[in-house]
């Protein structure tokens, strides 16, 4: 029994009085928004030690970090403390997209030491193994991609992303729009390759029904892959994207009425006066499903620097109604993270999504705000580094940058508004 | 003679004709802009070597770095690495706001070496050195301070910050609303601190004409600062912040027809949902005058990532009409920035930037973004590092993260979407 199918019944679980206690919201308004769809609780009925989190319509932004070895760069320990530290950073969920090294190995050892919802790409591992084994993608069996799923379900995976609108229909019509990027999603250009090669159709569309039947076995949540999202500035909100985005939406309603949790996934590259475009289409083609988005990154000019781009829009995909977004490391177009490259990536989005959070109104992040600026007014240094996103990083930058023995700080010295200000003592002093 | 005046007069300056080329206009639509007051081309008649560049309604958003010593870190050299650096980022102007040391000694060495406009507010030093000299602020004398922005003028210094908006008038009213964190502008505060211990008005409002006329003489910008400006997410757009707004909007005119030109400072910290509405009404109460805003910073609890915080204000503000951002770095709120901090501010304000350009359908913006995304379908990795915003990052990242011996990059290998595509070779390949 999944989520979505108790809360339809009427029942409140477990993991909606955890949800609800963590939004300040009634066990009864996430029955509800959970039997609307409109709200998922990623919790495989396998993954224990988990901390089960909402995402949806009216709860706090939530965010996503990318884990996983690659055939180049494979090693376990640091993905496990990739892990911790995107944990320690905030991060609400992670996904492991290893494809280097023993992959059942790895994903098990990450949903064991996981407390947060962990997402998966099956694909990934089916064309991994059979590459190794055939050197050949082409060569991947739906019967191996269907196996893949059930051992991960099987596992605790919370949530799996499946490029189910990547079809034949697709396919037929990919060359008449031309793009400057055309496909760049794994999953999605796995897809084409391989239905082109086999002349045959999706396994994961042409089988939705056993793939949902999987998921509704375990309570996976399901997260539709946006296989022609954009890769470019250029070619974001193009037809492509959109057919396949309405796609999606037909399968969002197919799968709630099998039982199964489902999210759907996004843009990708977005110039910023797109975005509130995007997440309102979006959430009206998909029935108000929770929206997953990847960034949105504003350019393509800054590898280096994609956390920020990332950030920039992945603060305002929230604000106009984006529910999850997905980290983007420094790393981004250039190589497989390290583990200060997800710090970074998981503290920007971080960022983005608290930002959103209080221009959503959200009472609790406020009041963070709130509080830290009244340490600010006072001068209290112990107090703000105790509320800082990061608070080893704002004291260490204190010290680095002379700051230490000074009641203010070393840019205004003597000139410290604050201090001009509390002399002076006015009411607001 | 100003730019302005020259513009009113219908007279097309070597200044006009650079900045036209700059932007990709006629000579002819910048002197309308200069003339109507909405751009304004920072160019002391004293700054030899200078590229003049246009700040304004239409042109390409621009971007400020904040240089200069405090009494806690006073480092000439330093001060001038941070000038290059910021230059080679991609400044398109700096502010000396040097407190510490030999004031006009560091201030000549920027300006020498500046090829950009470099901004000041003379009011720092004024108060620096009264401050040596007597212990007390509120010795200031304002024949000094007058004293002062002469000098700063004949220098060739292109732009001043001077914060004539706080008069007596805001005294009254300052302490009927309360606000978290009052008043966070250092001049702002040295301002009211001296009006309330000397019992006079501020002598840059009281002497407004005096002002003008120095500025007028040797082109001297003005920028109206924001001594009000909130300083946490609780006291955005208050009732002290647009009481002063409109006192600026007041001054824009008066200045204007005085002959100088003027832009706008503006907040500060701003929370998403309130950028828009911010930068429209500076823009309907000032005239549609040049607006610089500081960020804003869309919360206030990243110290240590504040060039990310004000990178995601920095962009929507721009892009909703937003013409000039200050950087903000990591060390923002918590001591005077690094060389490399400064780096790391310049390049988050010039992505923000760019994304503006990119959303307000500037062509030059869209032909890099075009340009980049086809060398990476190419994955011409040459071609990418030439065209990144900072081509030595996103090299070093590359061979760090272990990708420079594969043709696609460590995170996907062999399951690269550009290389799985373009073997597939559809006719966007």
């Amino acid at each position: 029994m999944t989520q979505l199918l108790k809360a339809k019944e009427g029942v409140i679980t477990r993991e909606m009085e955890i949800v609800a206690r963590e939004e300040g919201k009634s066990p009864e308004e996430i029955r509800q928004k959970v039997a609307l769809g409109e709200v998922v609780i990623p919790a495989n009925v396998n993954h224990q030690n988990l901390q089960p989190k909402g995402i949806g319509a009216g709860l706090k932004v939530k965010v996503n970090a990318n884990l996983g070895t690659s055939e180049n760069r494979c090693f376990y320990e640091d993905e496990l403390k990739k892990l911790k530290v995107a944990i320690k950073a905030g991060a609400d969920a992670v996904m492991d997209l290893s494809t280097g090294g023993n992959l059942d190995e790895i994903r098990r050892a990450i949903i064991k030491e996981s407390s947060v919802p962990v997402g998966t790409v099956p694909l990934y591992q089916a064309a991994a193994e059979t590459l190794n084994k055939y050197g050949d993608i082409s060569r991947l069996d739906p019967e191996l991609l269907f196996d893949v799923i059930e051992r991960q379900a099987v596992d605790g995976v919370d949530f799996m992303t499946v490029h189910v609108g990547v079809t034949r229909e697709i396919l037929k019509v990919l060359d008449r729009f031309p793009r400057v990027t055309e496909v760049v999603s794994r999953g999605g250009s796995l897809t084409i390759a391989w239905m082109e090669k086999n002349g045959r159709e999706n396994p994961l569309y042409e089988q939705f029904d056993r793939l949902l039947a999987i998921c509704r076995k375990y309570d996976v949540t399901i997260s539709l892959g946006d296989g022609l999202r954009p890769g470019s500035i250029a070619d974001a909100t193009d037809q492509l994207q959109i057919m396949e985005l309405m796609k999606l939406g037909e399968l969002v309603k197919y799968a709630q009425n099998q039982g199964v949790q489902v999210m759907v996934e996004g843009p990708g590259h977005v110039p910023i006066n797109q975005i509130e475009m995007n997440v309102k289409l979006m959430k009206r083609l998909c029935a108000n499903a929770p929206f997953y988005v990847l960034g949105p990154l504003v350019t393509d000019i800054a590898p280096g620097y994609d956390h920020i781009t990332a950030a920039i829009g992945g603060a305002w995909a929230a604000y106009f109604g984006a529910d999850f977004l997905c980290c983007v490391t420094p790393a981004e177009h250039l190589g497989l993270p390290t583990v200060e490259d997800v710090e970074e990536g998981v503290i920007a989005l971080k960022i983005a999504a608290h930002a959103a959070d209080l221009a959503r109104g959200n009472r609790e992040a406020w009041n963070w705000d709130y509080d830290m600026s009244v340490a600010r007014k006072e001068l209290n240094w112990e107090r703000q580094f105790e509320l800082a996103i990061n608070p080893e990083r704002a004291r260490k930058m204190r010290i680095e940058r002379g700051s230490q023995d000074i009641k203010s700080c070393s840019m205004c010295g003597e000139l410290c508004a604050m201090k001009i200000m509390n002399e002076r003592g006015g009411k607001n002093a």
